[in-house]
């Protein structure tokens, strides 16, 4: 069976602690220009502001500045930074944070062309024609945002949210530096890498017929479950931030789902539903969630995927039924999530405050139909796992 | 302790059975004149010839053609592609073969615009400036030069075989179907997955000080030594053929080596000595002298690299020394290159008429001095190594 897929990631990856002297050079192929995009004004405290500032002036660029992000980036946000592109003629953008950061400067790249609403981009009323250069520099890992071209937006006003896609979209440029997360709370750091983990989980239940693939995929998954633990005990562990850091951003570029087919990002689906109407933080939804959809959606045809994950990613061994060894999996994750990152368990504890939404988030999760992954779910089904987790 | 590196693999990957029917528009981006690169003329009895003729037909393509390309390219036939070239007005090349065909094309894509011998832009005499696009069809698994902006090519009147590479040498796209495979001989099928594995061990023992890379290596090895025997077996199993296949792309791109420092490939630079001196497919060359390089390298402080390759690469298991899997390790190893491949053993098998050359090859392997790996080696641990392969 063959297993087509386009896989083209052009973003350049500058990976370390000493390259942001190539940063100037990086944003000034653009133009003049710069419009700086980021969440907290907590950035201005930092030593990487002020090497920003100083890139900025040894190469001549103009720099323009739009805070405040949300978490989950407000489609309102992106509008006001376009109108601030169109009026100061922005060459490139410069996004400097979390995932919420550099999403909202996607969809701004394409809304600084666009006479309108930007959520008329996102919902196809109108298409993305044009598109500013976007650079990166998280300062948190999770999303790998910072290597994709998507992207996901709120509306507050109808309490939707949405994903954005458009290849024009991957980032020209983005500036890892481990050393950059040191400072990144534990809570954020362990919501961050459950993130990137249940991207590679999720895709990996999909059996992509390329071996090659399904085990590189395990080994980024251990690398993460290896290096979480180190780095919340020593927030400064150098390797253990740079593991997260370099599995984060290969979870969502077209390297990880590329060979797949079908919906592989169901619980991901789901738990964007669970953000988009309660603002809560995406990886404690997944945390929260990722447990109760996997006993859900644990069966003795789906047992054997549960197994391998045990054995090749979570150091299982011995000689229990697939089924067992899938208990067991799901124990060592919930042991993870909650004993090792001290995660709260339950909706209810984070701002969730009934279950009457979740037909409703059920339908927008599957789309008003059914979800293909590697089982078949309903709205009931995810219903189900909702109240399982609330 | 950071580990400074730059990513950026710009080519656009078509992955699987379907995917030449955007053959004809890829080209089309970069003109109408196309020159066909390749090696035998048994290329012209595939459908994948019809295929691409059609493409030309479709697109309005004008198709030029240069064959005979030598295993290990000689730096006069890239001459005589480039003087085609010129004289045709070429606007883009497309590649199809193994990895010579490919290296072939990335060294004309630069000679195009150059007025002398090609020779000149490997040695350094002259910079590569202008490059013509390259499109490659891979098929034969092996090189990773499809993703790579390296090549390697062979001067036939100085006996040379020199490296090159230019970030502008990247193929724009590249085709990769795995059933183009399906005819490998068991002989080049073999050689070339053991290129590949020898790039991702060679890197993995030098510890780039990044986990999520060595983890994702390890499952890229995995896959290789998984599929190669059932691909042995049943040339036309797609998906022990697609595994190959990609881990090959892989091994060679800057995500391999990117997070190395030192001289990762000593094993390559000692082998790409043989086949320059005795034209032996570099495949066979590194079969044949990888298991005396580890055992010559194999000490106590090297030990415990085998072992974590032995434990979570070659599935062997146990309570021996560090030593003793070393041994085992390497032991698997001789048992899937000679037993399982049925590769012959010697330098002498193959060629190599005697050991009088190897002093001279030792110097040019380690660039005059000594090669910093995993261990160091010197002139003499060379010759030595090379002795034992003989």
């Amino acid at each position: 069976m063959s297993c087509d897929f386009t896989y083209h990631v052009p973003t350049r990856i500058l990976f370390g602690e000493k390259i942001f002297q190539q940063l100037g050079a990086e944003l000034k192929k653009h133009g003049n220009n710069v419009l700086l995009i980021y969440g907290s004004e907590r950035l201005k405290s930092l030593a990487l502001y002020q090497t920003i500032l100083a890139q900025m002036d040894q190469n001549d660029l103009t720099l323009f500045e739009l805070g405040g992000v949300e978490p989950n980036p407000r489609h309102s946000t992106v509008n006001k930074a376009a109108a601030l592109c169109k009026e100061k003629k922005i060459d490139v953008l410069l996004a400097v944070g979390g995932g919420s950061v550099i999403d909202c400067a996607k969809l701004t790249s394409a809304a600084a062309f666009y006479e309108g609403n930007c959520w008329d981009l996102v919902t196809g009323k109108a298409p993305m024609e044009r598109f500013l250069p976007i650079v990166t520099i998280p300062t948190i890992s999770g999303t790998g945002t910072d290597m994709d071209a998507f992207g996901i937006v709120s509306n507050t006003e109808t309490l939707d949210k949405l994903p954005f896609f458009h290849p024009q979209l991957y980032p020209v440029a983005s500036f890892l530096d481990p050393t950059q997360t040191f400072s990144v709370s534990t809570f954020q750091t362990a919501c961050g890498a459950i993130d990137a983990f249940s991207h590679y989980l999720e895709v990996y239940f999909m059996r992509p017929n390329l071996e090659a693939h399904l085990r590189c995929i395990e080994g980024f998954m251990k690398s993460i479950v290896h290096a979480l633990p180190i780095a919340l005990k020593k927030p400064d562990d150098y390797e253990a931030r740079a593991s997260i850091m370099w599995a984060s951003s290969w979870a969502l570029s077209g390297f990880t789902f590329g060979p797949t087919k079908g919906t592989p990002f169901m619980c991901h689906w789901i738990e964007d539903e669970v953000s988009a109407k309660y603002d809560i933080t995406h990886g404690l939804g997944l945390a929260i969630i990722l447990p109760h959809y996997l006993t859900y959606c644990l069966n003795a045809k789906s047992a054997p995927l549960y197994a391998e994950l045990g054995a090749n990613v979570l150091g299982l061994s011995g000689e229990d039924s697939p089924l067992e060894m899938g208990k067991k999996s799901i124990a060592a994750l919930r042991n993870l999530f909650f004993t090792t990152c001290g995660l709260p368990q339950r909706l209810r504890d984070c701002g969730v405050s009934g279950t009457e939404k979740f037909p409703e988030m059920a339908r927008i999760a599957c789309r008003n139909g059914s979800m293909h992954g590697f089982v078949e779910l309903n709205q009931e089904d995810v219903v189900n796992i909702l109240t399982a987790s609330f």
